[in-house]
C-alpha cells in the first residue's frame, strides 16, 4: 500500500480497519498540501482508483476529498478531476500588504478615558466564562431578545439599583456595545421622532458630538458658570446629554438644584435627558452621588458601560430606557450587537460578586494614585490647583493662563502623552474655562506609575 | 468586643491584628445588610466610635464604610451619618415588572436561518478562550483599531482566501457584529455618498430590507427567470445585494455568466456589489462555488458571518472592503462593536484548526439530514420536488399550486413551525415563484430530528 502512495510522496500510516479512517485520510492529505509535498495544481487520483488502491470504500475517499474541497485545500471541477488548490499557501493576497503603521508612541501616558488595562481580571473572567458556558441553555446561542439576555438584564437591574440608585426594571434594560453605540441608537430614534438638536455639556468628547451629528442632530453646548454646567436651561433643545455624577472632563457633580431643574425642563417640554454615567462606580469620598434617572425614570435614559469598571475592549454597555421609548429603540435594532457569551459572562461576573471585588480593588488602587498625585503636586508644584478628584479616573490640573500648549509640549519632551483641557471644548463655547491639563491617572500600568508621575511633574511650570 | 457589636446583632469574628482586617469588616457588614440583620435606615456608629470600640485604626473603619457606600449597601449624608441604604433588597423596582411573554411555541421547528444551536462547541470555545486570554497583550483590552484586532483580521484573511477564494488583505478586513450590522454600516456609507437605491434579490429577508430603508435607501427587486436571479441587470441602482454562492431562500448558485455580467455592470457604472456569503462553508457536493469578490475586489464588498458556521448568538461577522471605500466605513464607526475577547477567541479558533473541525462535523451531520429529508420525500411525498440542496442549511419543497397556506396550517396542527416561500417575497415582486416551503433542516437538535421530519411529512399534501 505504501508503494502505491509513493506517487504522492506521502507516507499515510492508515489503518483501513480503524474507525478514524476518513479523518486519518483527510488529515494526511491536508498535511501533505499544507507542507507543500503536494504542490498546487497536482491532480489526485479519482476516488474510485484511490479507494481500490487502499482497499477501502470509495465513499470514504470521496468524503475526504469533499471535506478538503470545502476547506479550500483541493478543488474539484467537472472534467478536470480533483486537484490541489492554487491558493494552497493561504492567507497572503497577491498584492503586498500595506505596512502596519506604528506611530511613535511615547513611553508614558496620562491620556484620560481608560482604566489600567493591565489589571483586567483575566482569571476571574475565564472562570465566569466557564460557568456561563456550562449553564447556558441551547437557545441562548440563537438570535434572541433584542434587549439582550434576560440573565444579564436581571443582574444589571439589581446592580444598578444597588450601586447607582437607578430605578431599573429588567424589562426596560437594553444591552448595547458600549456608550457610543447606545448614544448613536438613541440619536437615531430621536431623529426619527423629529428631533433636531441635542444640548451637550460645554466640555466633552468630540467623537461623541461627531456621532450625534452623523445621526442627523445638531449639538448645542449648554452654558456654564463657576458652579458647573447650567444644565437646568437647555432652551429649545429636544434632548440633553449630561454627566450628572462626574462631568467629563471637568470633574464636578451636577448640583442638586440643577438636577431638579433639568428634570423639570424635561417634564415641561417633553424633552429627554440622556444620562451618561460612565464612571459612577469610582467615588472616593463617602458622599454618594446617585443617578439622576431616579428623579424621573420616564424622562431620563440612563447609560452605563463596562469600559471604565472592566475594560473598553469588552464593548459592553447598557441603557435603562423609559417604557414609552422602548419600542422605538428596539425598532432601530436594539442591542443585537453583543455576543450572548459575553452577556452571560458579565451576568455571572455581576451575580457572583466578582465585579464588586474587581471594582473595589481598582478603586483602592486609583485612590492611592490620586492621593499620590495630589501630594506630589502640593510638594513640587504648589501653584497648580487640582480639581475634580472626588471621583472617577482623572483629575484637572489648573495651569497659569496661556501655558497649556507649552506644558503639553514639555510633556512630550518628558515622554508623556497628556491632553490639555482645550481639546475637550465644544466648538460652540466662546468663553473657555482657562488653561488646564486633564490627567487620566488610571491609565498607566502599576510598574510605570512612578515614572509617569515624575514625567508629569517635570513638565509642569 | 463581641458585646459592643451586639448593638448591631452581628457576630464579627474579626482578628484586629490580621492583614485582612478591612476586608473582614467590609464583608461582615455587607453580609449583615444583605441578610437583613441590619435593617434599611439603621444608623451605624461613627467611624471614630466604632474604631475605638474595636481598637483598630479609624481609617480602616472609614474605608470599609466607603466601600459599602460605593457598592450601595450603605448611604452617607452630611449631618445624618452612615446608614443602611433604603434599597438594601436590591434588584426589584417599585413597579411590578411586566410579565414575560411566553408565546405558545411549537414543539418542532424547521424555521430556516439558524444552525443546530445544541451543537455549539462549548468545550472548544472555552479552550480557545483560555488560550486567547492568556496570550492577549494588555493593550488589547483598550479601544483599539476600528477594523478589529489584527490577530483576527489576519486569521480571517487566511481562512477566507483558503476556503472561499476571497482576495483578502488583513488591512482591508473589518470585523462587525454579524451580517445585519455590516449591511447597515455599508448602507449608511452609501447613503452618505449620495446613493438612493439598492437592488436586491427578489426573494430574501424582510428584516434586511427594513434595515436598508432605515438607512435611507430604497430597495428594488431584481428580475428572475428559470435560471435564477437576473443579477447582471441592476439597471440604475447604485448598488446591489446578492447571495452568489447560495441564494436565500431559493437555494441556487448565481450562474457564471451572470456573475461576470454584474461585475461588468459595477465597473461600467461605478456601482458596488455587496456579496452576502452567509453559508459558504456548507457545500455538500464537490463542485466548489467560490466568492464573487475574487472577480473584482475593487467593486465587491464581501460579507461573511459566524452565525451559520458557529452560532448567531456570537454576533460576529466580517467584511472585506475595497481599499477606496475603507476610510468611509471607518468614519461611520467601523467595527467598534465587537468584544476584543471574542475576537481573539475566534482568531484562536480559526488558527488552531478548531473551526475547520467544527464545520466539518456540522457539514457531515447536515448532509445526513438533507439526505434523509430527500429520501423520505421520495418515498412518502414523491410529488413534492426538492431544490436548492447542493449547499447550505435549508431546502425548498415545491408544492402544488395554491397549497402553501394550507400546508403551513397543517404543519401547525402537527406541532411544526415552518415558513412558506411567500414570506420571503419582496413586496415589489409581481410574478411570484410558485408555492413552496422553505425547510431549515439544520434547526432541530439531533434528538428532535426524527419527530420533526415525521411532522413535516404528515403536513405535506
Amino acid at each position: 500500500m505504501a508503494e502505491r502512495w509513493a506517487t504522492f510522496g506521502i507516507d499515510l500510516h492508515l489503518d483501513p480497519r480503524g474507525p478514524g479512517l476518513r479523518r486519518g485520510l483527510t488529515d494526511a492529505l491536508r498535511e501533505a498540501v499544507r507542507g507543500g509535498r503536494l504542490a498546487p495544481g497536482t491532480r489526485l487520483p479519482s476516488s474510485r482508483s484511490l479507494a481500490a488502491d487502499l482497499g477501502i470504500a470509495r465513499n470514504t475517499v470521496a468524503d475526504a476529498y469533499a471535506d478538503l474541497v470545502a476547506e479550500g485545500w483541493l478543488t474539484a471541477r467537472q472534467g478536470s478531476g480533483t486537484r490541489v488548490a492554487d491558493r494552497a499557501a493561504p492567507g497572503r493576497p497577491a498584492a503586498a500588504p500595506t505596512p502596519r503603521r506604528t506611530p511613535g508612541r511615547l513611553p508614558y501616558s496620562l491620556m484620560p478615558g481608560t482604566p489600567d488595562l493591565a489589571s483586567f481580571p483575566r482569571a476571574a473572567w475565564l472562570r465566569a466564562t466557564r460557568r456561563a458556558l456550562a449553564a447556558a441553555p441551547h437557545d441562548a446561542f440563537g438570535y434572541g431578545d433584542p434587549r439582550g439576555r434576560p440573565e444579564l438584564r436581571e443582574a444589571l437591574a439589581g446592580y444598578l439599583s444597588r450601586v447607582r440608585g437607578v430605578r431599573a426594571d429588567p424589562e426596560h434594560v437594553v444591552v448595547c456595545s458600549g456608550f457610543a453605540h447606545g448614544l448613536r441608537l438613541l440619536c437615531e430614534v430621536l431623529r426619527a421622532r423629529g428631533a433636531r438638536t441635542l444640548a451637550v455639556e460645554p466640555y466633552g468628547l468630540d467623537v461623541h458630538w461627531a456621532l450625534v451629528r452623523r445621526a442627523g442632530l445638531e449639538t448645542v453646548p449648554l452654558a456654564r458658570d463657576d458652579l458647573g454646567t447650567r444644565a437646568g436651561d437647555p432652551g429649545d433643545a429636544d434632548a440633553v446629554l449630561l454627566n450628572p455624577a462626574h462631568q467629563f472632563p471637568l470633574g464636578g457633580a451636577l448640583r442638586p438644584e440643577r438636577r431638579a431643574a433639568v428634570v423639570e425642563w424635561a417634564r415641561r417640554t417633553g424633552g429627554l435627558i440622556l444620562e451618561d454615567d460612565y464612571d459612577g462606580e469610582f467615588r472616593y469620598d463617602r458622599q454618594p452621588v446617585g443617578a439622576l434617572q431616579d428623579l424621573d425614570p420616564g424622562r431620563v435614559v440612563y447609560l452605563g458601560t463596562a469600559s471604565k469598571s472592566l475594560a473598553p475592549g469588552l464593548r459592553l454597555g447598557w441603557m435603562v430606557v423609559p417604557p414609552w421609548l422602548l419600542p422605538d429603540v428596539l425598532a432601530h435594532g436594539g442591542g443585537r450587537t453583543v455576543s450572548v457569551v459575553e452577556q452571560l459572562v458579565l451576568a455571572e461576573f455581576l451575580s457572583s460578586g466578582a465585579h464588586d471585588r474587581q471594582v473595589r480593588a481598582a478603586r483602592l488602587r486609583y485612590r492611592r494614585r490620586r492621593d499620590a498625585l495630589v501630594r506630589a503636586l502640593a510638594e513640587r508644584a504648589p501653584h497648580v490647583r487640582v480639581t475634580g478628584i472626588a471621583a472617577g479616573l482623572h483629575a484637572v490640573l489648573e495651569l497659569p493662563p496661556g501655558t497649556e500648549q507649552a506644558v503639553q509640549r514639555a510633556a512630550v519632551w518628558q515622554g508623556l502623552a497628556v491632553k490639555g483641557l482645550d481639546f475637550f471644548r465644544h466648538p460652540g463655547v466662546t468663553d473657555p474655562a482657562g488653561d488646564a491639563l486633564v490627567v487620566g491617572y488610571a491609565t498607566p500600568p502599576d510598574h510605570a506609575w512612578n515614572g509617569t508621575l515624575e514625567a508629569l511633574l517635570r513638565a509642569l511650570p
